[in-house]
């Protein structure tokens, strides 16, 4: 029997710019489920760092308490953050077939082993903890994609991962609307939905509306070659395109190390249907004559080490672009990425290709929910309360108001932030505490919690350079200083002006006045004053001092 | 009477992304006309650099042949170079009231003294050298814009600049179309047009159409305090805003110094009309209740340093923003700021202030003419040959595959770049050689043509820090090396074992083998490799040999 005195907790961790994406905690009691662990791409104030995963301090300080991991699918930004976190935390996985097999392939990589890993199908229920969990079929860009029915102690909570409403999905899976119904009439607690599209009006397109384009191109493409470029992880857009490759009998090629290994994973386990002899390498397609070819490739991001990206840049050996190929950018730009798309379509312009790309054709669907698909959501869930998650803030904002539009009071809400503790009790929900939710980046190799110094280190000499000034100081003199800069156009002559300005300034008589750090702001100083004077510019200033 | 051998060049100079648009030469003989010279911003491949020009080093080599230059319109990127081209070429300015006083701002800033400026109106002509320019007025996002009708001793050619069709703008100046017909039945060699918006369907909406929404707004907005930015130099934006202003009873204050400075311009040239009692400072503010009073203010690119930005992260004074705002963005994002746009969105959202944006309501028309738009320029102009210009690559390839529906012949058009000098003869059209023309990059006050080693370096610093390590070589030992490094994640321990492992591979003994440069060679790598194998970074690496 639960005491009386636990409390339903909703803790959300990390995430940059997005909010309850990443990672989100169930706790009560001494159990804490964990929904979904994934990584974030850097913003541009992290220069340097490859991703972000969350601070999951709170879980490693709670660990005993952890009863299970619940996957809703297999997008990095979902389950990108595991191989960290399993290293920590030992607990059983739950998920669908896919996102279980893409979790493998990750911790088979980090040489991380005996994680037990439970596949689970549309309606499936598991038990863990004080939690009862139902996952129920969604649509979204990636195959075995699913909401969650949570039943707590304090009620049942409705998580929908991301999501929307395909009624004609490539796999015959639409979104169990009627399973969703089913739950609503029994009473939802608490509803956790997706943010992303809540600014667009309508209904989002079903991922066959895709085809007809897709098609279109294909019949009008003869006598060249075809490459498609897509998020490897969107298998049905990728079935798609080998449908067509096969329809106007073209060979398929993977391209790019994700899509290669995501497609073979897929195709193990017959979400992704082809031929064996329909595939060739991609080292080998010149044995494929052009118009016979087909070309499924990444990089629809502009992402710089991505094979389009490459073969854009005429880096990618296996694949040279010339008036000969058509290219189609199957994907929309992730905001902050349209300038390195961009690059990557006018440089296959310059190269002499015909590009084809979401400006000029619907060669793409979004995987969210638009305005509409939400409200369906609302009336089927028919929740008490409400959190908008998975967003950024002004999206939450946007949720939240159509949620009222939906009758859900304002006082039965919150617009949830990273390291928030929320508490659901049969009156009501509030804010109570704060736990530790920032973010943990990945450096290289280096996984650190605390590197504002680094990346504020790393944002000055992006933006100044740096000016280096050793000076020795001997018993009875100074050496002349030596002034090293880089990523800063100091003219020779002005270098050795500033030379001349510190010797003459820092005799040694003067010295004895000054204690190491007064010498050393004294060095700063005579550097950096005549460099803003002169250029407008801030290096880093370096003052050595070296004692013989 | 014109030598039977002199040609008629096109020449594009300069632009960063975009071609033909920031400074476009045509010479004959003896005489070049420069149209326009103005100014980009940086992409992410240029650090720290303020504003990139178009390198005019061919101007300065034919300084003799400049008999003119015409400024189509006031955007920063058609005048934004003048001031650094003024100051190595005196030659007459033609232009617009408002470009003109725009461009006499940046002069009197820039302390360049006596140049002749001459404001010109619709249809009138000036003959410059054996080039005969006719203004014809267009549409754009700023009053005062002109296409340009240019008799040359090889016809005439017709350059858009960058327009709409407007048919019922603010300032009661609809584009000339009859005028444009006329011309174009006397016959257009060459015309040059505008590809920024080809990609866009249809027309684009009349600056009118603003109002309905603006007004809707500032009727919905009862009791709070209402902030609207805009490009300060869309006239007609803050006119409407304006107009909206007073009719709801709202005092009007400029916030950021460039709305201040081009609406006082604009105010004084008539093109803006406000009575003076209408207007508060924006220092005295807080005298005014909230709901008598509307910022117009700069900002909607997220530019860090802008006001609406301050604003957003509480560090500008004279306006805190909270739950009694109304802030509506009346812009669209530029591509490659969408990621900053919305960081400001977020940011005011959880200020407590409304924010109303593109997305969300029509609160902003584009100035560049859509598809539908550029037919009938096709229609109207009739050219023999054609130049897209004003777009990145893939503009200029849309728009030459829509010249060739409007029947323009495929070899009677080129897509520049920039550099390509185009001859323009009486059979023909063919690009020639091609002049010297990359970016002079503005770095703080320094002016550079040659800055890529600086930028790579700074990219580099950006990326992965550097780590210097000094070696004191003495006549019988080494000191132990002193090891620094910035913006790289290294700890102490690390960094102890690297200089150990200095000291003992680098013995006095050893040394004598090495000449300087394989010292130094050696010390790198005994640095650069333990990081790569340890962290996974690639520092810049600085060894330096004192030498005692």
């Amino acid at each position: 029997m639960e005491k009386k005195q636990n409390k339903l907790k909703v803790i959300f961790l990390g995430g940059v710019g997005e909010i309850g994406k990443n990672m989100t905690l169930l706790e009560y009691g001494e159990h804490i489920l964990v929904i979904d662990a994934g990584m974030s791409f850097p913003n541009e104030q992290m220069p340097g760092i490859d991703y972000v995963i969350p601070d999951y301090n709170y879980l490693i300080q709670n660990k005993e308490k952890v009863c299970g991991i619940v996957v809703t699918h297999g997008h990095e930004d979902h389950i990108g953050a595991l191989p960290f976190l399993l290293k920590e935390i030992k607990a059983p996985l739950y998920g669908s077939n896919l996102a279980l097999a893409l979790v493998k392939h990750k911790l088979d990589e980090a040489k991380i082993k005996n994680i037990k890993m439970n596949t689970v199908s549309d309606e499936d229920v598991i038990n863990t903890g004080c939690f009862s969990v139902e996952f129920i079929q969604v649509n979204h860009s990636i195959a075995g994609s699913y909401a969650l029915s949570i039943k707590t102690p304090r009620g049942i909570i409705f998580f929908s991962g991301d999501f929307k409403i395909d009624h004609t999905p490539i796999d015959h899976k639409p979104i169990n609307l009627t399973r969703i119904a089913e739950i609503g009439k029994k009473g939802v607690t608490l509803l956790m939905m997706d943010s992303t599209n809540v600014e667009r009006n309508g209904f989002s397109m079903s991922e066959q509306n895709v085809y007809r384009n897709l098609d279109e191109i294909f019949a009008d493409s003869i006598g060249k070659r075809i490459i498609v470029a897509t998020f490897a992880s969107n298998i049905h857009r990728v079935q798609q395109i080998i449908n067509c490759a096969i329809k106007y009998d073209r060979k398929i090629a993977f391209s790019g190390r994700s899509m290669i290994k995501i497609a073979e994973i897929a195709h193990a386990l017959g979400e992704l249907k082809y031929p064996n002899e329909k595939i060739v390498d991609i080292g080998k397609i010149d044995k494929i004559p052009y118009d016979r070819l087909c070309i499924i490739s990444t990089g629809t991001q502009g992402e710089p080490m991505s094979a389009l990206t490459r073969m854009s840049q005429n880096e990618f050996k296996k694949v040279v672009i010339s008036e000969k190929d058509i290219v189609v950018l199957s994907a929309s730009a992730i905001p902050g990425n349209e300038k390195l798309v961009y690059n990557v379509i006018n440089n296959l312009y310059k190269m002499g290709a015909e590009v084809i790309y979401q400006t000029l054709s619907d060669v793409h669907v979004s995987g969210h929910a638009c305005k509409e698909e939400l409200k369906i959501m609302f009336s089927l869930v028919k929740p008490k309360f409400f959190m908008p998650i998975h967003g950024e803030y002004r999206h939450l904002k946007q949720h939240v108001k159509l949620a009222q539009e939906m009758g859900i009071r304002k006082e039965n809400m919150i617009i949830p932030e990273p390291g928030f503790v929320v508490e659901v009790g049969p009156r009501g929900i509030k804010r109570t505490e704060s736990v530790t939710a920032g973010s943990i980046m990945v450096d290289g190799s280096v996984v650190t919690e605390d590197s504002e110094m680094i990346l504020r280190d790393r944002r000055h000499l992006a933006g100044d350079g740096f000016v280096i000034a050793i000076v020795t100081r001997h018993s009875d003199e100074i050496s002349p200083p030596i002034i090293i800069a880089r990523g800063i156009n100091l003219s020779d002559k002005f270098v050795e002006e500033l030379r001349d300005d510190i010797e003459a300034e820092l005799t040694r008589d003067k010295l004895d006045e000054y204690d190491i750090h007064s010498f050393k702001q004294a060095v700063r100083k005579m550097i950096a004053k005549p460099i803003m004077k002169e250029l407008k510019k801030k290096p880093m200033v370096i003052p050595i001092i070296i004692e013989d």
